[in-house]
């Protein structure tokens, strides 16, 4: 059994901005990342899957097939974009890197049986750096 | 003689767009950066002063004091922002990186004689990383 | 639930010697980090939170809290300083990395029910990074 | 309990192929990484252990110990080696980063036993990163 | 004025031998270089051009260009292959790090008029990382 | 004409102090920096060569040469040390890495003609990391 983790980056804008608080209440909860036309940031998504090395191939992750999958549910949705506007599950909820991980944890959980229809390898978790400082991780609960 | 880099960060979002360009002119010139609610990036900034290293101290840039200059100038005005609403500079301008560094070098070259009225350190040049693969350098001819 | 981990830094020296050592068993144990007055690294503090999203907020973790918690009970202490002589913790220990991560999961797991007096988040871990090349990780184990 | 990891790097070459596949299988599976003479890459290598702190010492594991296992048990054999030819564990195995982790994991648990023959440190898993965007964990499921 | 850095990375195997070399000299010379089967790296390839900020685009280099004439003409030779075997250039000389950077500064100066056929951008260096530790510079001497 | 970058380490402490200046002036130009047991960093060393490519063995500058001298002349001086109080420079001069770089520079310029006694290799710079975020440079003027 092994782990394997392939790494992806995608640069968009979000602004910090929740309709139901008061000015004053997403001031104090945002800070500057509050300002009305947003900012943005480059971020690392870590992708882990797990599984049992085929004892042909030596391989336990169809990598090809991972980005196929990464791009086209994830990479292809933020990649460029402001999620507030441009991404409909922002449209009710605020995103945050917190959102930002369980949306995308929540996409590739859906995508993963197309893609990998057998047993394995099973999606583990997400990692998510906004910046050097700040990451977030979301683990499958069923994996 | 010395050379002393100091980096920052800071994170903003821009849309690559120009008013004056036709919608295809916009799309082949810029491609997804055109996009019409923008992304974003965490920015690193490498600003390099040069000089002698004085006798008694032992420095050669007093680096409280360029962190001063950096905030009241720079980062004051771009981190957390959206650059083509929140910045004047870029009210006509595009904000592509290399815009970015220019206007940056030139904040810097005028705040420079009030932080450092001596003779020494002198402001060399920036360094922006858009992301780890995009890297803009501008010298301070001047220096 | 999500773990967010925040990055902080902090530069010290530390002497690896124990006093009831004999000099012969000090330079067997230690090699050259028992040289008599000290050498030094930049440490790198990973401080790793755990909870659920917060509905309304879209955050996990108050960053703003818990840079302060790290700022005033850690970086405080170790942030420029000679573990062996400014750190109390170290009167009676030897300042190794594993000390220093068991004192500072110690010292977060005291001050976090005043900054998160909620059940939510919970401290889970720190890992510092000593070198590149060396890497500590201590457990919450009360997590 | 404390959980440390050392850094260890070597730079080696592989091909991908299976002798039992057909050419357009092992192209289908590997593609460019079929080529007949090979490429290569540096590898990084996380070795984590896992152990009580000595009470006088302050130490979980002592590292000089480590580095010499590390260095007679994996890097002799793999630094600056082509692993098809040079790895006699690659002589029927194809040697993907998974096959290689499970090889050095392997490798390590043999030789561990000698080098730490208490009961802690105990060998907790190795990482091997074969670039930046593709990575590998085998956690010693005796640990 | 500003210069424009892109980074490219691939990953190739080498074996440091001199066919006119006694076995003793290439030993000598090289070292476990020199082992018969050869090994690999990660190369981190970054090429600068200079040129003036297009006051209409705000742009100083195409980069969708300057891609396509590096993967036609540097990474579709040198990615995934095996220096010795698979490069023309190196029938006769040796794939030391030194020779790679010369060769790719060479073929990037050939190609470069027909994907910039104007005055600017110009084509300024390489820097090659074979490793983190072992860097290579090559500056295009008539920029 | 090439030029080679070889990446060193070593870890030090200083304590950034100047006899001649009061208590309330060491205060003022180094801060906590003047902390009476001193700190601590891991430094990073780049040292670069410059010269042609040798036609035979592709080679600009002998590695383990390199390694040798500045293993000898510096890191043997300066890794695990105290720098204020282990390293005969710095009784008189305070360890500012302004300093530290000058005298790094200084012992290299002398030591280079007996490791590499031709007209090629010659020194070309020192970069020196004290953090991540501060960088300095000596280039050897007779380069």
């Amino acid at each position: 059994m092994i782990s394997v983790t392939r790494k992806y980056s995608f640069s968009a804008s979000h602004r910090l901005h929740v309709a139901d608080f008061s000015e004053a209440e997403n001031a104090r909860v945002f800070g500057k990342c509050n300002n009305p036309f947003g900012h943005g940031h480059n971020y690392e998504l870590f992708v882990t899957a797990r599984g049992p090395v085929d004892q042909n191939s030596g391989l336990a992750v169809d990598i090809g097939r991972l980005d196929r999958l990464i791009q086209e549910s994830v990479l292809s949705q933020f990649h460029l974009k402001n999620m507030n506007s441009d991404i409909p599950a922002f449209a009710k909820s605020v995103p945050t890197t917190e959102n930002v991980g369980l949306e995308i944890a929540r996409t590739i959980r859906s995508a993963w049986p197309a893609a990998f229809p057998g047993n394995w390898p099973r999606f583990e978790k997400v990692r998510i750096y906004e910046t050097e400082r700040n990451i977030f991780e979301v683990k499958n609960e069923k994996a």
